[in-house]
């Protein structure tokens, strides 16, 4: 069976490729998140990166020089730091991170929000907010 | 001008449909916050709560309830606290939040990622991330 449908309507076909570009960001980021924060291999976290990295965590430097340094610091300092990816969330050029990154093993980490600008395909800026996870809470629900 | 197009290209059309929803539900975490956090409102701020509200904040008590002593723990204490959404994400039934908060006037106040779960357009789960602005950063970036 088919139907006769305007030309107009073609156009929104394009929607399904929008879809598609999310997806494919949210597979750059993780896959850059793993290779920077586990595999603290910068050479393969870089090849993810756009012509620029704009840094807005409030403690590492600017640019992908300063990301570079940071990963530097974490293979020195905090060799066997693990992040563990919760939830992936992409809307537009931005990727959304909720992740659970525990510097030393054994102690209870802290709950991160990374949020990063893509511009195409490429991560370009970096925002986050990171909070120590509490030994207790008025609830059971964790911050998970 | 027209073109013959198979049915199973039809089903794509539903996209928009979805789209749709992300606006609506990024509309009602909006309006939820800006009632809640800004208004103190409870009465006006429950209207988009679900039939129930999970808690993930380490610092709340669970519920919907626990919710309406948070507001008015505000309100006693922190009158002219005032949250700035800087950035609204959706993405399938969340909705991302990257807020400024301050306390007090006057003072730096705090890097917020509130997450919201919805069903059927209501809000039913929450997680948050919060951090300090430091007075110094290695970069002129800001945090937001």
């Amino acid at each position: 069976m088919k139907w006769l449908v305007p030309i107009a309507l073609l156009a929104m076909l394009s929607a399904p490729a929008a879809a598609a570009d999310l997806e494919a960001n949210k597979k750059a980021v993780v896959a850059f998140y793993e290779a920077a924060l586990n595999s603290k291999d910068f050479e393969a976290a870089a090849k993810y990166f756009g012509p620029q990295y704009i840094q807005h965590n409030p403690g590492a430097q600017d640019g992908i020089e300063g990301f570079k340094a940071f990963i530097a610091f974490l293979r020195e300092k905090f060799p066997s730091s693990h992040s563990e990816i919760k939830k992936v969330f992409a809307d537009g050029d931005y990727v959304i991170l909720h992740v659970h990154a525990v510097r030393e093993p054994g102690t209870r980490g802290r709950a991160i929000v990374d949020i990063f600008r893509l511009e195409n395909g490429k991560i370009v800026e970096h925002w986050d907010v990171a909070q120590e996870i509490p030994e207790k809470m008025p609830h059971g629900n964790g911050m998970f």
